[in-house]
């Protein structure tokens, strides 16, 4: 089993991990790295990791399994660094919110004889503020956790026993767990999670011009508003890497959404809007 | 003191005021109609009204304060229906979700010498499915309850009276009340209301449209994907009436986004997009 677990990035994602480990019964020792150290303070004060870590690429030689909780440049930049300093003894897997950069270089890097193991993966939960104050053990509850493996991966047999186990250890954090290429996960993303957020933040922007110097009519939204800009809260330094490695997906979805909206503009008293509001109530039926 | 209250359209909101005014302590009657008599039957058995009402007009003319709970066309029918039954001891006041031809329909069937009162209302509250089954005692607590008063209304000593009175249990039901002119309330919804909800009904469509046929990819976009779609549900029966009686505001809202989404789109790679996400973190700022 694994005995020893390093979080590169006690950040909100990091730092829930590390609470849902021990949540989860998990009994090796979890190290934690921040890039601002008070980060790695909080989260070893919450319990959440069992010391800090000064330096990051002695941490992931030191431990089995290395999870990547930083944004997906960063990613990128420690998988490089990383790929000289471990070997098949070790498993490295990232939380990135896009998958196909992080997976190439994972086959450039990583997964073939003598290296180390990079299992891509990628949580669907999140809050719209980051920071290890806001980290819960149960924030991976039932939520999906998705994984891009590559399928030309050639696994050293340690490096093989590894990846099942963290697969193991997420599905006991709550997670529910699916594959997917990498590819067709970068595609689906844009459409169910890139393009709600960018659509609540452009909602949000324009609301600010509009009605932003009058806050008190913010209360008159009520909870429809509330819920459709919550997103706006969300912090450009991790949704600009996003929009940097996704950006063709994610322009379709925007342009399909525009297109879309003038659509309902145009048939505002046409039947083609009872169309659209069936097409949407249908997305939104119980399963 | 009002002591006879009859309740125009049991549904979520009519059977939820029903509950409210019992929940603020309304020692008088409260009697309720509905063109499906079920919803009536069951605003009964929840408690919300004390007798089902077979003749609306009837019911309106026993009453002190009548309160229409029905579409926008349907306010308008009932207030010319009711406005050559009604007289100056009869207050007649509405919920509906546009307030510019209600009000105007006001200003020329009520509110002058030897007519009765009618008082513009508009709770913002409410909930992406309709229906008595849905209603709760609390659905105005915290909410706002705009008004939009005819400003030449004269109005004959009862009926200011009952009016003073209405808007005393409005707050004693736990909404907030302002009164704004009608105009700019459309306006102004347009933005709040009704551009968020238009804006879920595309995601939503287009959403079906795409991932649809792959129901358990739903699960993937998580809470925010929920959250930014629920208003998808909300049924076209009550918009048809919004979307016909608010046009052009909806129409210059809806035209504003798409232009905001395209502005995302093209600078999805420059700094322009963080100058986007920081106008939108103001909108979501803490008060």
């Amino acid at each position: 089993m694994i005995s020893r677990i390093s979080i590169l990035g006690t950040g909100l994602l990091g730092t829930s991990i590390g609470l849902a480990l021990r949540a989860a019964g998990f009994k090796g020792n979890v190290s934690g790295w921040n890039r601002n150290r008070d980060q790695a303070q909080l989260a070893l004060s919450m319990g959440a990791i069992d010391s800090v870590d000064g330096d990051p690429i002695a941490a992931a030689r030191a431990a089995e399994v290395t999870v990547l909780a930083v944004p997906i440049y960063a990613t990128i930049d420690f998988m490089e660094k990383l790929a000289g300093v471990l070997g098949p003894t070790h498993l490295l897997t990232d939380v990135g919110s896009t998958k196909l950069k992080i997976t190439e270089t994972a086959m450039r890097l990583y997964n073939t004889s003598g290296r180390a193991a990079f299992l891509p993966g990628h949580p669907m939960a999140g809050k719209e503020r980051g920071g290890a104050a806001l980290a819960e053990a149960d924030l991976f509850r039932g939520a999906m956790w998705l994984f891009t493996p590559d399928p030309a991966a050639q696994l050293s047999p340690r490096g093989a026993e590894l990846t099942m186990e963290w697969r193991e250890l997420v599905v006991a954090m709550g997670a529910k767990t699916l594959d997917l290429d990498a590819a067709r996960h970068d595609e689906l993303v844009a459409w169910v999670s890139h393009l709600p957020q960018f659509t609540a933040t452009a909602l949000s922007a324009l609301l600010e011009e509009e009605v932003g110097d009058a806050p008190e009519l913010k209360d008159v939204g009520g909870r429809a508003l509330r819920e459709m800009t919550r997103l706006g809260s969300s912090p450009f330094s991790m949704w600009r890497d996003i929009a940097h490695t996704n950006t063709e997906a994610v322009q379709r979805a925007l342009l399909a959404l525009e297109q879309r909206l003038a659509h309902l503009r145009e048939n505002l008293r046409t039947p083609a809007l009872r169309d659209q509001f069936e097409q949407a109530n249908k997305f939104r039926r119980e399963p």
